[in-house]
């Protein structure tokens, strides 16, 4: 089907390029001596990740349980719920384990520790767990080789119903980083504080077989995955304007994008409207504190081919307003009403999250087929 | 339903502060002689929709034509698709126009205008077009009073089959007021400039029955409403956090909240992380610029209560991190594991974009019933 047959918005995403992040990502994390454990929040989609994977027997890291059903329904067995629980999704889990889905949860503290002792021994059904090491400060987990670490590992050892499977960390504050040498010595510590608290729960007799670590900016910048047994991370595959601003790709290489319509223009301001709010890019501005700003998305044409110094510099719900950067007005004669144009996003898992599906595309303007995602909880 | 049978997040509309809400805004219109045509973008619920409106032959006003589509399949018949008209979504007008749904599209510019005389003339389906207004400067719309403004009338009036029904605004600028008196002078300013407009088409020949203007804040603040035959607007309904910073309305009337759950803690840094990250409250930092800074939403209790000094001040995207407002450090022992809380959110149509439902509830901890909520293009 040709672009023009198309109601805007819609959500692209260039096959050729989700193909080349995706093999780059995976040699780079085989390499190394490590294996991949997708996190599949970005996609959330059984067709993406048939085609990314070849099938869903491969390890998987979800963000919901509803992705955990969703895939599982698809044929995933080993998954991975990557947010620590809470005792009213344990039902949930129970059920799903029930199901021979080799469902692992996360905690980070002895709270959850001795509620998840406590409703898999009343249910009788073996929960496996890792626990959560705080490897950057950014947000959860517990202090790595910390006291605190070994008491959860020992509760967890102690339930008759619970398995500990080993640590696992997220090095989130990656994202805050400027530089490739700062991403870099992130990756390093993530590794290494990780695999000293496996290593300290070992001493204390605990067998810790899984260290599982990730985030797309420290695994493409690792230099060592020596003890690390998997790297999770997920906006790889599509990449995004916060990666590029991090230098983690070019913004060429991103494979996502919202195909919009020109519907008006502000002669006197220089602004051109399109079809595209912030309920098509989202409201994400992940690349606000960067060194450049991107607006909520960097403008290419509708063939994704970038036109330089044109942004989404503002949004209402269903209306996006482009100027060049830093809101510089744009010679509109360039936008004729019904122009179409692809935007690339600030951040793929915010934008892929407000639609139902992706328009596989290459770099021509017609699409090629049409991969299903969910959304929610 | 009790809360305590529930997975987290979810989304939760106390059906008390709707009414009571919606009561107020209806009151306030009428008294001044308009009549309202509510902006359904917010809540996007039929259900929700009847309750409120009584049943659908009332006039409402949509952001997508899937929208249109779906209340005109639950009886609605006049629809005002309030986003500037894009060649593609043609078709999709004059099939609904052919269904006996009185949709309504807008336009500012003569090239659309011209596109919509030549595709409604081409389908033979006569389509009603507003010509809108810039009143304010913040987004779309023509000069007012202006000679573009007559040309565009013009074009409309001789087409064959397209009826040029009247023009209207959308007072966006109103959400960057600091104070109710610039609230109520864009009130005043949003009604003279659209009615203005009227009168230059009456006068150049053209009857433009439909002066339609709106925004939450700007009807809540209007004087006067002569002339006026119809006020837009839409998150009055739920209300929001950026409503509360405008002075519009208390945080206690907001009737829009997200039920989640504590999940752990940061003992050492006064933090509380919890179940709700951006994808539960979306990504809108709509308080950012206001005296208050609310971050990604305000706490109260699972009852509504609110807390006080109690904020998501960081989110990932399944994560929430608590802490006083600014980020200081919150007394943890307040928020043990597996607490539930309800969050009130910044932006009410960015935060039940994230949901397929309403969990309707009081100000109890108990639902009362379900309402679905569709979402996308």
């Amino acid at each position: 089907m040709p672009f023009a047959a198309l109601e805007t918005p819609q959500l692209l995403l260039d096959v050729t390029k989700l193909d080349a992040n995706t093999a780059r990502m995976k040699a780079h994390v085989e390499r190394l001596g490590s294996r991949l454990r997708p996190h599949l929040k970005t996609t959330k989609s059984v067709d993406l990740a048939r085609h990314v994977l070849g099938d869903l027997s491969h390890p998987i890291t979800v963000s919901t349980l509803k992705e955990a059903d969703y895939f599982a329904g698809h044929g995933a067995r080993d998954i991975l719920y990557a947010v620590g629980i809470a005792e009213n999704k344990m039902d949930h889990v129970v059920a799903l384990r029930r199901k021979d889905v080799d469902l692992t949860i996360i905690l980070d503290n002895l709270a959850s520790a001795a509620m998840v002792v406590a409703r898999a021994a009343a249910a009788e059904t073996m929960v496996p767990v890792l626990i959560e090491i705080d490897s950057d400060g950014h947000r959860s987990g517990v202090e790595p080789q910390s006291g605190a670490l070994v008491a959860i590992g020992r509760l967890l050892e102690d339930g008759a119903y619970t398995l500990l499977r080993g640590v696992m960390t997220h090095a989130g504050a990656s994202y805050d980083c400027r530089t490739t040498a700062c991403i870099e010595k992130l990756a390093a510590q993530e590794r290494s504080l990780t695999l000293g608290s496996a290593e300290m729960l070992r001493e204390a007799g605990m067998a810790c077989p899984v260290v599982s670590i990730g985030s797309t900016p420290t695994a493409l910048f690792s230099k060592n995955l020596d003890g690390v047994t998997e790297v999770r991370a997920g906006v790889f595959m599509s990449r995004d304007l916060v990666m590029a601003g991090l230098g983690v790709c070019a913004p060429e290489d991103i494979a996502l994008s919202v195909l919009a319509t020109v519907i008006g223009h502000q002669p006197a301001k220089g602004w051109v409207i399109t079809d595209a709010g912030w309920m098509a890019m989202s409201r994400d501005r992940g690349t606000s504190g960067h060194g450049i700003d991107q607006g909520y998305g960097l403008v290419a044409d509708e063939y994704g081919r970038l036109l330089g110094d044109v942004v989404v510099n503002g949004a209402n719900q269903e209306h996006g307003i482009l100027t060049a950067h830093e809101g510089k007005p744009l010679d509109i004669s360039g936008f004729p009403i019904g122009m179409r144009l692809r935007i690339l996003p600030n951040h793929a898992c915010a934008t892929a999250a407000q639609y139902g599906e992706y328009l596989v595309v290459d770099s021509g303007s017609e699409i090629l087929t049409r991969w299903e995602r969910i959304n929610g909880w």
